[in-house]
């Protein structure tokens, strides 16, 4: 941590920051300039919020030198995390691929949709029973009436579940019934929810908020770690720009920038990040080119009668179509997609 | 509702997207150009996502004509909606000002900041027990340990408590100790959290997430009145831009947008939209010069050892300053402070 | 400036670094920490781009600490600037109002207007014969045609003109027949247009790009006044952003920010920051008693059939009522409006 | 262009609507709704501007239904528009890569670096010698003194050169002397200077403006194309953002959305819309995955010793794997690499 004091700080303001430095077990290095003096504050620096130096008395600005997450980060742990999920694998060197529609809406809606993403090559299937939106007086999804419904899709095709979890209180019933828990981006900051998955042991799927920074994405990830659950994967959908030509803005950058931060697996939402289900083949095969592990994309059999992002749902033949082309991707990339799971 | 079609779309799609207006219980008016066939829907349509018409075959856009909120918006109430916090009234002609720190930290930093900030001329007092904090290594807040410490502030100075809240299994006990709910920036779409205070008579203070649009507050907003709590506080905090001189960019602007499309009281935070107390007395006074009804502003006795947001905090006599100030700018609107409470 | 190394840089990048600090006429000063050495340049650092340094092997992060810019800053001169405007003075205690049509389009408009914004109370006329548009197809100004009308509008109200232009041939016209060159939002960054108009000693109204930083504007004057000449006035005329409810997002902040920072006049421009003429009059207050210098408002006897610019057009009796209530704001800030002109 | 009314607009009102739709020569269409009235005036509207009817009294809302740019659209132009840059073609099947310094710096730096991106397979050389840059104390580019050696570096080498152009006044000299004309992000609403590429027959390479929509840039390219040069390459480099981790945000969605409203060519800069030469190779791969027509990359044998934009240029070798990986991607896509220039 650097800390520059203002032209014309007094001794007794640069002692006062010192004994701060010396409070919070740090080391403190001086450095005094014609107009500034500048002192690093060497340590453990990583749970301790600059706020706390920026207000002291004649300090002109602090800056942060090393990263203030810590077991999220390649510092600690240079090798990639891989983990299981009911069988297949996340962050090696496999794709994985998570289809399904936005919302479980009936017991033929999710089947069919299921057997149709699992022969087009998917690897879990996604679908939502507490649907977090916009407008109170839109499909709020099936809550628990769904939970019939996703284990028998997957009783069916062998498929791992990826379902999002919304309140705290679902936290029980969901990690006994599905795979992978995901925390949507509206709660990406909702740090009661972040603790309580992080007192399991679930893989949580972690999606970017609209205005989250990378740096937040990983923070909100640290919560997850820091609560014992080290099964943590990343996912970019999108954030929120001034361009209106699509939904999000795919942040594509960010797939090398977190690769480069941290272990944890990185996924892509090429859905969301764009809105529009005719551009999410060329983003899907551009996440992979960049070197995201894995696709979590919306396919649904009639997405005319979608209650939800109906919009931005492939039909599952160009799912399909989408599959071989992110697979000869994976193969530039030195990649496979990881193999269909057989029953 | 206009749905536009495709220029080329066959009778079969129109008749279809027909199909979908009337089993809304909407009536459609065809227009039939060269190019375009234009379907305007009628009929009571903020209930229903335009996303259900956008996916129909032939359809090229879909544009919302009304307004998606209903119980917050002008059209339904043209009237202020004032209502009492505890023998103030907030939304009439009156200014409040709601005062006091970030974090409840101590018995002597509380009750010392309630005392300044009350002689300054504060109407209410802020200070957050659950603190959402980006890292999960910072100071968390005091938790239900803090309840006793602001029953006490409240006590000794008569002045109501804005408390936030983060999490739904603190609706009883804060609901139980403090005058207005808050609901922060992070948990503005937390929708389990929204429905949950909706099911309250609590006056909420609902805060304008980071990167939400003004339609997506008073969406969030609609969930509450929705609930059947008509007592809702919008709160602008500053938005999320490239800027990056201060911590948010204020959103003067949404003063006269929100004051022209809703009812409801509007306030506004000049301590987290602009991140540095240098700046905070100056859009305060902007704020009651656009408009706003109120103030909510972050009061420390000693910044310097605050633990969190010292930067933002002004000193109580910085704030006296502010409310002689903001006073003054309120008499010009023809309007005036809120009399400090008396004992 | 301060070169943090990265953990593990050798002796011999850290020389390789210290080299170029002496090769800029810099001060190293070093401070060894565990995982960071950190180097302190010292000396006259804001003509040196910090990207030299960052591309130097062992460098983790460059930061700079004094501005990049110089002339502009209150560092070099701290008491603000008044200078004159062919008559008036502008960042004095005096608040200026300029107004007028977005657009010369005819010598009735024109002529209406300018007599009916002096009788407002507007200090200075704006209207542009250069237009800046988005479409080709769209209105592009009378050009040199509109020279013959704006002069006849100044002599007639003894306004001075406010005149935007948009290419360095029109520098010398231009000079020769207004008052104040106007640089728009979308050449902020046209370093020829900035080098060209740093020649002249014209006064020179300089727009923030819509996307630019405090920063950046403050470079942009930066390059008129190393060109030779100090009578730049800044203006805040909102950003973008991702809200839509508003044309572009009025960025208050900026107010109280550029005044820290520079002692240059500081005007905001409530017609393009809101888009809407309905929010004009409550953010043209915001501006005042945010500690603006003044205001420039787009004014027309018939919006309705303006060219360009109608919908955030004032009618001039709204505009009246708008200046007496930025009046009773001045007087709040201990200020007051410049005296209207007399021929 | 639908005008939908406010509820409660009169006959009058609506008369004098429609007076101005025939006024424009287009065909009003009437929907009488219960709430609003909505018209639909059709014919050839992209000329038109929209605030036109927004500002009339009893209008609630214009919406634009066809697209406001013509000659750039697929409407006129269905095919991908294919043309020669000195031998070379772009917009066909092949993939273009431009490649070389940011700045021409001196003639060892230039011949080096144009002689290591031919070797590396670049078909076109990049450099600038009018630098547009933030800061007035930076180097500004060699000016007309690098004409001479960039007509060196072609002549070596036989890559066709891209330079950009900063004024007006350098059209006539760079048009002598180089193939393509780039206009940089800073001047994408330079309409003066649009409009005098425009009247050229030189290729202009347009970047997108930081902050500028996609609709913003086809405008951008129509004032080209309106002029009369057909010859235009679109470039997405990066947009302004919240995010800090990089220097913009590649914007990956432009491509596909781009690729299907125009039939211009469009490349990517990846140098620019990362910032950083670790993530350029990666987004490099992703452009072409996503249906990209080429990349311009900033290359330097020496990054350290680079005068603008070290940081984010590549080394030879660096460049040298970029192209065998993107190749590797172009064949994916049924496209190959352009191949390099025999002298």
């Amino acid at each position: 941590m650097m800390i520059v004091m203002k032209p014309g700080a007094t001794q007794a303001q640069l002692d006062h920051v010192l004994e701060h430095i010396h409070a919070n077990s740090l080391t403190p290095h001086l450095s005094v300039g014609e107009d500034h003096t500048v002192i690093g504050a060497v340590g453990d620096t990583h749970a301790i919020a600059i706020e706390l130096f920026e207000v002291l008395d004649g300090v002109a600005a602090v800056k942060r030198i090393s990263q203030p997450f810590k077991l999220a980060s390649r510092t600690l742990q240079p090798f990639d995390s891989v983990f299981p999920i009911n069988g297949l694998s996340v962050g090696g060197e496999e794709i994985l691929l998570v289809a399904g529609p936005c919302s479980v809406e009936s017991r033929s809606q999710l089947l069919e949709t299921a057997q149709a993403v699992k022969e087009a090559g998917a690897n879990a299937l996604r679908g939502g029973i507490f649907k977090p939106r916009t407008s109170p007086y839109s499909f709020q999804g099936l809550g628990e009436q769904g939970l019939e419904l996703i284990a028998e899709a997957r009783a069916l095709t062998g498929l791992p579940l990826v379902v999002e979890i919304t309140s705290i209180n679902q936290v029980e019933v969901l990690s006994k019934n599905v795979d992978v828990l995901q925390v949507g981006a509206r709660n990406m900051q909702n740090f009661a929810l972040l603790s309580e998955v992080g007192r399991t042991q679930m893989p949580v799927l972690l999606k970017r908020g609209m205005s989250a920074t990378i740096e937040e994405l990983l923070m909100a990830a640290e919560y997850i770690l820091a609560g014992g659950n080290p099964r943590v994967i990343l996912c970019e959908r999108g954030i929120r720009t001034f361009e209106t030509a699509t939904r999000n803005t795919t942040d594509i950058n960010a797939v090398p920038v977190l690769k480069s931060l941290t272990h944890l697996p990185v996924l892509l939402d090429p859905s969301h990040s764009t809105g529009h289900w005719e551009y999410v083949g060329a983003v899907a095969r551009a996440a992979v080119a960049a070197g995201a592990d894995g696709l979590i994309v919306e396919v649904h059999p009639d997405p005319e009668h979608a209650l939800s992002d109906g919009r931005q749902s492939l039909r599952p033949e160009k799912f399909a179509e989408l599959v071989r082309q992110v697979g000869q991707i994976a193969g530039v990339m030195g990649r496979k997609l990881t193999p269909v799971t057989k029953l």
